[in-house]
């Protein structure tokens, strides 16, 4: 079709939607959750409160505080599915898939295009709400562990840690994860956030856009691995090793985790959200704590020195994941659910995208441009 | 951002990407695989001719011929793993998504971004081939009957029918359908083709590709249902009755189901090849075959007439669900399995589709304009 209009790759700077939920503005490193700075909302507020926001509208007491506690509970059945899934799978993000889809399924949760918008309402939080419990159970069926029941009288953040790790985490803990969480609830128009949107354009279900999200969040040029940071800053061990490991890195081609953004040049607000985080927690937890929080300290600064002297003309910024992965891993998750815990706060943010994208009413269904040699064209059988 | 692009509402028309895999020109009423005309591939062509085209660049015998049979076996643990999601969940689309990951998950298929070329293409052939051995396997558990193992000796579509139903199809049933999932591999750039295309350009593994795709065929602006189209024709019964009812549905505002196209404004060369599938499956079952089409021929006709009559400057023509709703009842498959057995042959495109974009390398992170109030920006702290 020669009178197509040819995108740029990979949509780069094109606007698909219009959107009331919040905003990255790179250049200033700043973003925001309908009209709040995110980072702001990082240091002060509850999950639930951020949840409020992004589902209600507007921060408590301005609209009726969201309680995903009741809602964590898994139905009759699926408990024994994502049992199943969890001894046929490693990967707890194909659990998590496989737990939305049943919960979704055994609820008799319909096609968004049918749905009221109370109805919709009640699949985003649903769904959301119960994958800290997919998660965490997951984890504990692999290592051979009963599950822990979600207790409804806790935040979220608490209670996920809970469920994974079988012990009532420090309220310092919670916090700093808490702190994550809110973080990063959304993010603008990330890969899985559209993919959500696409896939709710077409009618589907909530369950369907979110598994379809999770499946985008997993792609390493996506939600990356806030593991795999932690594991380097292992591997570099001491500040006086980071300059040597880096020019090694840069010399190999090697990407440097955790450095580095799409679409920040400034320094990525959540990176210093949660530097704070991780020392304050670190605050609590002795020697071995302290001493995590001060070598990530000394090798990213090394590691931003060592990159500013490779590319000068370049800002080049601490991102998200660096200091994710010191809380985390201070936190006592398991590495292993260092992705899957960026999934507990982004289903949040896609399940409201998915509001907002039925309530367009439209399928997103661009075209692509055939580039192979001319159709054979025979005679009419 | 003042400087962004604002695209057409659902990127309508607008190219995201290069392919050479094919095209649907929809105002000539016609669409190709690679070059072939498509409806004379459905013709002439087995599936895993077509299958060979997509996936290894030409038709046999200029290609190496694909033999999907081995591969359709599901490996250990992975059957019960999808009888116990079968008996969790009523869609049989939720539990293909459970058996895709599961599938993935254990044969250790990892990230497409780290995949060789020919890794990629096994995960292809491997994923695409399990989908008729989870949905007939679901589609048995729900009626209480134990599964059916593939027969690696027998085509795709015929081994397909031979699990759903329990008992070999005849030569004319199996090759109706094969004619149905032909013209159903492909088709342009549709909204879960899409979605596929954006989570692997994220890097994520071609079970997510897949089963973000799937989700987004679920959507009843996309993939639609076949069934609705049969249970029309149920309901109106004898062409006598079409005119009426259609007044009936203009009326009351209802969409016609099988009629009308995004694309086509000739007519859908699929319903063309679909009419005459039905009819020659329908030569082979005498009277209640032949009276079933007979009064679908009758009532398309009524339709057609009627909406001509209600939009006289509008093409309105016969889309690819009219016939196969005809062809998948005579062949003797469960209503139930309609949109299930779209993904059959659709998951063999998505998977193609999945290889060409991993090839661009580059992720698809489009844009949203923020449209709500201007952010609060408060004092530092």
């Amino acid at each position: 079709m020669p009178d197509e209009l040819i995108a740029p790759p990979g949509l780069k700077g094109i606007a698909v939607a219009d959107t009331v939920l919040g905003d990255v503005r790179g250049q200033e490193g700043f973003f925001h959750y309908r009209q709040h700075d995110a980072a702001e909302l990082a240091r002060e507020r509850t999950l639930e409160d951020v949840w409020t926001l992004q589902l209600n509208g507007a921060l408590p007491p301005h609209a009726a505080l969201i309680d995903p506690g009741v809602h964590r509970t898994l139905p009759d059945g699926v408990g024994d599915l994502v049992d199943s899934a969890a001894d046929c799978m490693v990967n707890p993000m194909s659990t998590l898939r496989v737990g939305i889809l049943a919960v979704a399924d055994r609820e008799g949760r319909g096609e968004s295009l049918d749905r009221s918008e109370a109805e919709l309402y009640d699949d985003a939080l649903r769904l959301a709400a119960v994958v800290p419990t997919i998660l965490a159970r997951h984890h504990r069926r692999r290592l051979g562990h009963d599950p822990v029941a979600p207790d409804p009288s806790i935040g979220h953040a608490a209670d996920f840690l809970r469920m994974a790790t079988g012990t009532m985490p420090s309220s310092a803990a919670a916090r700093a994860v808490e702190q994550y969480l809110v973080a990063t609830v959304d993010h603008g128009f990330n890969a899985s956030t559209f993919t959500g949107r696409v896939v709710a354009s077409t009618g589907a279900d909530m369950a369907g856009s979110l598994v379809a999200a999770v499946g985008a969040l997993t792609g390493p040029l996506h939600g990356g691995a806030p593991s795999r940071c932690i594991e380097m800053i292992d591997e570099i061990e001491t500040p006086e090793r980071a300059a040597a490991w880096v020019a090694g890195a840069l010399e190999r081609g090697d990407k440097i985790m955790g450095f580095g953004h799409a679409v920040y040049r400034a320094e990525d607000p959540r990176g210093v959200v949660l530097r704070a985080a991780a020392e304050t927690l670190a605050a609590t937890l002795g020697d071995a704590g302290e001493d995590l929080v001060r070598r990530a300290a000394g090798i990213e600064s090394e590691i931003l020195a060592a990159l500013a002297a490779w590319k000068p003309d370049q800002r080049i910024v601490t991102n998200v994941e660096f200091w994710a992965g010191v809380v985390l891993e201070l936190a006592g998750l398991p590495r292993a659910m260092f992705t899957p815990t960026f999934s507990v706060s982004r289903s949040i943010g896609w399940s409201a995208h998915v509001i907002e994208q039925v309530g367009v009413g439209k399928i997103i269904r661009p075209s692509a441009r055939y580039v192979g040699p001319e159709p054979v064209v025979s005679e009419p059988v």
